[in-house]
């Protein structure tokens, strides 16, 4: 459900670290939904074709989050939500010097679809199964 | 109006398959729509970029689509698109055993130009012609 | 806030055109918000993996736009903005005979944060210091 695209500068991330953020980022969601709702597409993007402000980013990272399964029923909990994210991702990102955006975009739970099914809504038996086994099913509620 | 970023682990496709499935999905919305309205980008990422549940992705699909020019009147309307779309790329993606995603935003109509044009509204006689040539000309209507 | 994502056939921009692209974009927000709100992501794509009417694209420019900062009050505004974004780029674009499409997506104020910042709301204190200061700090209104 959140789709995360992460722009990177090359020399932001190891591989490993890449490995440990992802981990770590599907940690903050996985109380919540199945873990396999959690993906994650590292690009790393030169400075020929990174512009901040009009000029070269060189120590940039930009996060782009789309969250479909969730929507955050007011700003307390958005704000919640984005201060975590910002403390899980601090050892990678601020302690080293980068600069980094983030933003989420919410869009519609119905348009979406996962190995063919349609995700169970939440709160669902279905949910709790899909949640349980790690792995997608068919949807018995409407 | 639509477009489609499919994020693919690298040996899902061959350059053969992309152009297939391509031409395949754009006739999902030629009924409907110009041709030329429909743009798809593929983008291969490797298991060290790409992350489903926190684990590393090797064989995986992720189909974001964004539309424009139609908003789905209700459910029913968005399941029908949806199953069609899931058929379509089933003998590129679950027939070969991958695992895959799609979700869908729809963005605002009227924040959208093609070739310096404003795309004619639905069942004017101006989509009519844009349909008819497969190229954008100049708006009649308001 | 702002963050444009541009795909683009590899021929199509010149490391300079890209660097002047990018500040001329950055200029036409420059005005509104403070300069370093403007991201611009640049990404070629091939023929093999870029199809417009579900054809290879050989000269095509897609650009994404995200606007998180501001939503446009209604239809004279956003066309204004995109009549002037698409002056700002036909030297790029169409002047080189290239096929170009514009689409822009408006996401929450609320789910954005810079450095771990929450950005000021339009027309305070606090955003009079960003533009000026062109960085981030602690936002003091609510």
């Amino acid at each position: 459900m959140p789709l995360w695209t992460i722009y990177h500068s090359p020399e932001a991330f190891s591989g490993d670290d890449k490995a440990r953020l992802a981990a770590e980022i599907t940690d903050v969601y996985a109380p919540f939904m199945p873990r396999f709702f959690v993906g994650i597409v590292f690009k790393a993007v030169d400075e020929k074709n990174l512009f901040v402000g009009g000029l070269p980013a060189k120590r940039f990272v930009r996060f782009v989050l789309e969250h479909i399964a969730r929507e955050f029923p007011d700003r307390k909990a958005s704000q919640r939500f984005i201060d975590r994210i910002n403390q899980v991702i601090a050892p990678y990102i601020g302690d080293r010097g980068l600069d980094w955006e983030i933003h989420i975009d919410e869009t519609p739970f119905d348009l979406w679809s996962i190995n063919g099914f349609y995700p169970p809504r939440q709160g669902t038996a279905d949910e709790a199964r899909w949640m349980a086994e790690n792995r997608p099913s068919p949807r018995t509620h409407e």
